[in-house]
């Protein structure tokens, strides 16, 4: 039997450091942290190969913090064994010193996982739970195709697998035969608000996972021994899950004698605290060693593998790509949806080997298909699971690759909270949402995205660090635009939404148009008044067009094709050309293009006054576009006569 | 063994009805309907316990449709069967005619299930996979507490059964020990893009229902035999759930020979299909039963228990409730969190039996734990799966309960998908989400609600068939509005969200202040511009307020409490009287209360300027609420400076 007298001293001595930082900070979950304190310990200093000096390795070991609370005694370890901060052209080494710096300001010790503001041994952001389990899927799918043998370990709460992702990332593992993942089940018994659910106990843990393919080992979480024997097994066939039966606040009466959860000590109860892990030291015999870290830590360290994050990817011309798709036979008669569009990109860019793509069970509908015939090694069946698809995506994208993600805009939107850690993490991932707006018609409204583009302008107008919008939204109107703006995400660093329509529409843009962030195409020159409309609603809008200029009203029309706008002002003086008045048509809820043109309106002196018909009734099946459009009251005769009663009332 | 030969031939009837309606349609499932083709006529012709006449009996059994795309199937049962339709003061009979104005614009026959165009056999909109178990466990949890002897038959197609949703319900169901559900799962092996996985084959899932505690019985789904005595039997202990091997388009060649899934037949392929069908009915030797409809079914109806969907509820006096709460030494000192007032609310209103609720383990942290504390019988802890809450609490309403639903708004947004099929169904839910905004501080982004605001204004703008919005939003700035927009929420049929903040504030209304849907409170009369706040902000606007007097500027401040605003121009009108200027300031993303005033201000006469502060960079931990708004630009300092400026600007 081996001695693990240092790692059991240095459990004791990061135990205290996270009750300092934790008291220190003022809140945070020392007790959770202190339940994982000897699994956290024998993987950061022994079984993980890695270099806390050189995070950017892109060939190492990784640790994904499932439940984000845990953090301190991870923050408490790599600390302790001097881990690198920062951006690879300004590292900075950490200290113990630094740990309590804990949640303040300027730290790049977050309160939860977060290595977009600069803490790179972490792969996502976490502290919204379950998602991790899925984002090391992402990770393994990259390394398997990067020929790397890595390890993923992702440590979950008890608590926390109550979380149907989980699942969903278990199912994932054990079909793709993810066996470089080794999901860790922190069973300490205790939730926030009360114990866990006997529906997660070890015991039901333990059948649960067996039950979905894993070959499981339950051991007790402070025990070298047993954790040593079980994180550095050899998965056979099948993935291995490890439970591990824990104590929550490990060595702290005060957190032991009863459920303790999410807050730290105070400073009066420190000191009885440390004398109580002191003690447990000596209950454990290994109070005398004092070796110092470097000693402690036995790590190997991966060759790196450099990682282009910035790639230039081409999917080449546009009727060329359509051809290579299948798609020359509707080139002919001029009309392709976006979502085909979209596809022949997707194959297009799959000549460079960084893009990848998953699919929620819909890519004969999304035209991710196009991809995953041609390049089924990158292409990953997510099944109906859209959260582990998109938590799976930020793991890819965490590796290197540009991951797309696709399925109807509507189920997307269940994975909208994944989707906000993606833009926290600044991950760069590509979702696209097919089947948007009312034109789905047949279907009704439970499979129709209409508030899609409320939801991700609200991330549009979040700043990264570096300036850029936390998420580009894309909505094109037609198939050159989708396939140029496919192309502009692909090369676009981060987080980028594209919405895409299910019908066939005519192909209004010609090759030689480009397409840029924020931008629009002002395609019809009116006096008037103005038109704005964006994806299939500028078809809607030139069909009004059609009928205005038949009453002899003549309008602009102007394809808002991106969000943010970059230069919303350019569009509020084409409307001040045109009487001062802009009429925007949407084909979703509140929250979009209208709101994003009254926004500039509001503070703009030009006095532009910004109509709007956007969806404001709750759809239901028809049997055309047209029908539903009509019902919503936005069919081209609705457009019309609003324009007419917008030039009537300032005549 | 019993003759189910009029059965078969009922089968063999629907089946032709099913193709028909999805051929005249254009579009539909017809292949998922036919594979769910016995087992829905075994139910609804002779196994649930209900009145097709009367579907508003609130004491008989019920269907959820959890995959409903097959609904043509039930349709055609329906139909036949002269199911009603409409709303009980204007029933509607339905024929087999009816069956055929499938998705027709004026048909109440949807594309999937919705109840609320009028189609009340369904408690629920489904279509939106994984959500139905999980509205039946609701249903169940309600049917216990009133004592009703109901019994709820849950349709889950297995692709569909990768979605964790549905192992979140799986836990509820057994860890609520909710015999009443019975989960059945459509074992057709076929999914949209490809066959389903194995992760989901009848072995995988016997496997996995039995490990999540559940009796379990594998059937033949074409079978009567086998479908009678397992959908008869009674659960003893544990929860019983069934695994129906189903054939994906049972009964047509065209859509067995190959993975068929969501289209309908053409024209041209129906007189095929009809003697397909009438060749099995041959081979079954049923071709010569011709009983007609009323005979095949034998149904038994329970007495109809009465609902009462627009209840008076009352919390009584804000102070009388505080104090029930053991919060009268919070009231001393005038500061109290408006999480805690709505907790305080919550345990007034649960004087009223139909009120009860749920949360998402967080329960000591949304102040939902009063309500657990006092009347347990009614509070349904949901553990950490927000999805399964949410889908829950739609069911607890569908069964006339005034359900709320709390956990972190960060956490509440994951169900986001599950709150919009709520929205559609016109459900008595009532959300709240607490620690938003980033006052929440040293926990970071990944714990923020930040982007709630925008997603429910999209919700908040779209209209109901009876013309309310689809989504009532409240924005309680302290303790007491939060306490009477909690009785107010209780008081509104539908769905509402309310957002709480984490810190204690003052509270600023007295006890005679009214509020009311879309509402704003007029707190300071100034001159020189206006601030226009909502929840924490308004406390953080009143600092700014002091600031700018020091600095001669006298600002009006507006307390915009609830969206949609219902009299926005109003409060254009006092930006007028104030030099045209208004400052909305927010701590959430873009989307919110100042888009609201912009589209408001675009179409107004008045030439209002509309400036805006919103969270527009990526949060951070901090160490207090002060520090967070400081590093998004929106303290009282820059507020009090963006004042000065707009003021600057027009002297």
């Amino acid at each position: 039997m081996a001695d693990y007298n240092d790692l059991q001293k240095k459990v004791i001595d990061l135990g205290k450091l996270t009750l300092r930082m934790t008291t220190e900070a003022g809140s945070g979950h020392p007790s959770s942290a202190l339940s994982l304190a000897h699994i956290v310990t024998a993987l950061m200093y022994r079984i993980m190969r890695y270099n806390p000096r050189d995070p950017w390795l892109n060939s190492d070991d990784r640790l994904v913090l499932s439940e984000g609370h845990a953090v301190p005694i991870v923050y408490a370890a790599y600390c302790d064994l001097g881990g690198v901060v920062g951006e690879p052209d300004r590292p900075k080494q950490l200290t113990s010193e630094d740990a309590l710096t804990l949640r303040e300001a300027d730290s790049l010790l977050d309160g939860h996982p977060n290595p977009a503001i600069g803490f790179p041994f972490f792969d996502a952001a976490t502290g919204s739970l379950g998602q991790g389990a899925s984002v090391a899927a992402g990770l393994a799918l990259a390394a398997r195709l990067d020929g790397l043998d890595r390890r993923f370990f992702c440590l979950i709460g008890d608590g926390e697998s109550r979380e149907g992702q989980v699942w969903e990332a278990m199912d994932a593992i054990v079909e793709h035969k993810l066996t470089a993942v080794l999901p860790i089940f922190n069973s300490n018994g205790q939730g926030q608000s009360d114990y866990v659910s006997t529906q997660q106990s070890p015991d039901a843990l333990q059948a649960k996972l067996t039950a979905f393919g894993f070959d499981v080992r339950v051991i007790d979480g402070h025990d070298f021994e047993q954790i040593f024997d079980a994180l550095t097994a050899q998965p056979g066939e099948k993935p291995l899950a490890v439970v591990a039966k824990t104590v929550k606040g490990w060595g702290v009466s005060e957190m032991t004698s009863s459920n303790y959860h999410g807050k730290p000590l105070r400073e009066d109860q420190l000191a009885d605290a440390l004398a109580d892990l002191d003690a447990k030291a000596a209950e454990l015999g290994v109070a005398d060693v004092s070796a110092p870290a470097s000693e402690v830590a036995q790590l190997t360290s991966p060759d790196p593998v450099p990682l282009n994050r910035r790639p230039s990817v081409s999917a080449g011309p546009f009727r060329a790509a359509c051809d290579a798709a299948g798609m020359g036979k509707a080139l002919e008669k001029n009309v392709l949806s976006t979502r085909r569009a979209y596809g022949a990109a997707l194959l297009a860019l799959g000549g460079d080997p960084r893009v990848v793509a998953t699919d929620g069970d819909v890519k004969n509908s999304t035209f991710t298909e196009l991809f995953a015939q041609a390049y089924g090694d990158r292409y990953f069946e997510a099944r109906i699971a859209e959260q582990n698809m998109v938590s799976m995506a930020l793991g890819l994208a965490a590796a290197g690759k540009i991951a797309f993600a696709s399925s109807f805009a509507k189920f997307l939107m269940r994975a909208i909270d994944q989707i906000e850690m993606a833009a926290i993490t600044n991950a760069n991932v590509k979702l696209v949402g097919s089947h948007a707006g009312i034109s789905l018609a047949a279907d009704g409204p439970s499979q129709m995205g209409v508030a899609d583009v409320a939801f991700f302008r609200a991330y549009a107008h979040s700043k990264r660090t570096d300036g850029a919008p936390a998420c580009r939204v894309m909505l094109p109107s037609d198939a050159m635009s989708a396939f140029k703006l496919t192309e502009l995400m692909a090369n676009l660093e981060g987080l980028c939404y594209m919405r895409t329509h299910r019908p066939d529409v005519p192909i209004i843009y010609s090759e030689d148009e480009s397409f840029t962030e924020g931008g629009y195409k002002h395609l019809h020159d009116g006096s008037d008044l103005v038109i704005v409309a964006s994806g299939y609603m500028v078809h809607v809008a030139r069909q009004a067009l059609a009928l205005m200029e038949a009453n002899g009203l003549d309008a602009s029309v102007i394809d808002v094709y991106a969000l943010p706008l970059a230069r919303p002002d350019e569009i509020l003086q084409i409307g001040d050309d045109c009487n001062g008045q802009i009429l925007v048509v949407e084909d979703n809820y509140r929250g979009g293009v209208a709101d994003e043109l009254a926004m500039a309106a509001a503070v703009s002196d030009l006095g532009v006054t910004v109509h709007s018909l956007v969806l404001e009734t709750m759809p239901k099946s028809t049997k055309s576009p047209e029908e539903s459009l009509r019902a919503a009251a936005l069919s081209p005769q609705h457009i019309a006569e609003a324009a007419q009663a917008i030039f009537d009332s300032i005549a």
